[in-house]
């Protein structure tokens, strides 16, 4: 990393205080002390033009994104954060003509708010220059609050699917600016009740997709329990689309898709395990492939869509 | 990452089978088991155009480096590897015409055979497409050889300063195809005797200047002692540089960078410790900054050069 940056970093946060940290920013490389054997270990790299726009979001913001979609990943594995390192490829030519070492200091400076609140401190980094767009790479490392980890695969038949939000139209704002549910995960996963469990990347229908064939299984979707963001709605009016397609395909959500028994999920409407609302949206059932049901109980195969890598 | 090279990976290998993955590449995130509560932890992103040009190095070789230098960092703090994530940003429109996913395989080809031989899979990933260069991140994990990780940090007064092996000139080909020193670090971490270290990525000059600025102290190089390479040499002979100034400024050596005191070294004479030889070039002294000492005894201060990022 560049001097200046390294100085800068080490000074921001007191992260070199941090108890577990015993070799931080500066050696060949940092050195931290668990007190968990497992590791859970989470890797994004995020392009301007792809995931943000440098012309358009300030450099806070998508400062904040980057941490925030590593931290939505160790929130999936049901993993407290430990910490994390980061590295840029920062464009020679800067279109709006920033310092671009001011503009490296700007994305920081809108990371360390969840990388202190969810005690996730950045223990080091590189910095390169490139001929290309702004490139950000955080790897993320964390330790699983529970005996089990959170897997996609554990999804069972009759299980209930729940989600954590409201969900579509994420490109209007949410998809740069949402919180990731690390906190949510870390009550879930305490309860030991979670069967599977990832976090809504590329849309619902795409990644409940994902989940089912990880599980063996597939899965019905219950159209009207689909909980429509406002964004959702507000997109199809001028998109061709309704605001359901959106809510099963926009992706972009970093909410948590879940499954439970039915058992666990009833106990649950008593009294809910985590701070956030579980919305229940369908079921596990044993024919592979998704359906959804339309309000009047007729199921029918659904494509799954969203955004493909 | 993309499915289809999310599956050829999973297929290379073997990696899933590594009793130490819990989960492996297809969840949120890749869990590890560990058997060390100390985590080493480097990140290395290589940016076509400056650490390397598509145009002119087979993928392969390219992934190797990226590889490779990422391992030197953990050979660098003493370390065994433990495994590594990778991050991809693929050019949209690669002016070779290749097949973008075709290309990352023969990249992750040539990474393949250091994670074999130090035992350090790749566990996780994300790949993406970018409008610009070829950029690849690398974060590795380790755990340190002894109960004292190697520091830059650790150079004491009258110490005798060693290197690896030959120095200058890596841009006629050794950047590129160079062997990591994580078989030597191990073994000369185990000695326990080993005061300071890093590898030499920026020139011997400018490393060893930040070796004794971490150390609170200074430096001697003994003009004579410095083991200039044949490329150093063949360099020297268009450059308009002597080969002496290519062995102190070039970089990328990659090479490790010691401290020892005086007894160690007088033992090691008798038995090395490890399978490379151990050149010294010089010693620690009180007085900050670098000097060097002319075959005739005459010494002068040395303005440190190499490659600042």
């Amino acid at each position: 990393m560049e001097l200046d940056f390294v100085k800068w970093l080490r000074d921001q946060g007191g992260l070199s205080e941090d108890s577990r940290l015993e070799v931080g920013i500066g050696d060949d490389a940092a050195l931290i002390r668990l007190d968990d054997p497992r590791l859970v270990v989470t890797t994004d790299l995020l392009v301007d033009g792809v995931h943000f726009l440098t012309s358009e979001h300030p450099p806070e913001q998508i400062g904040q994104k980057a941490m925030a979609v590593n931290l939505s990943d160790l929130a999936a594995m049901g993993s407290r954060p430990v910490g994390a390192v980061l590295s840029l490829a920062i464009p020679e030519e800067d279109s709006e003509n920033r310092d671009s070492l001011e503009f490296a200091k700007r994305l920081v400076t809108g990371m360390l708010p969840y990388a202190r609140e969810f005690d996730c401190p950045i223990i080091g980094g590189d910095t390169n220059r490139t001929a290309g767009p702004l490139i950000i790479s955080i790897t993320a490392f964390g330790k699983p609050a529970s005996e089990k980890p959170l897997l996609r695969s554990g999804a069972q038949i009759d299980d209930i699917v729940l989600v954590t939000g409201e969900l579509g139209g994420s490109l209007l704002g949410s998809h740069l600016d949402f919180r990731p549910r690390v906190q949510e995960a870390i009550q879930l996963a305490e309860t030991g009740m979670i069967h599977a469990a990832m976090d809504i990347t590329d849309g619902l229908s795409l990644d409940l997709v994902r989940m089912t064939k990880a599980s063996g299984c597939g899965a019905v979707i219950e159209q009207a329990a689909v909980p429509v963001s406002a964004a959702a709605k507000e997109m199809a009016q001028t998109s061709g689309r309704s605001p359901l397609d959106h809510a099963l395909s926009d992706g972009e959500d970093f909410e948590l898709l879940l499954t439970v028994s039915k058992q666990t999920h009833e106990g649950w409407l008593q009294k809910s395990p985590c701070d956030c609302q579980l919305i229940p949206i369908g079921r596990i059932v044993e024919h592979g492939g998704l359906s959804l049901e339309s309000p009047m109980g007729e199921i029918r195969p659904l494509q799954p869509k969203g955004y493909e890598h």
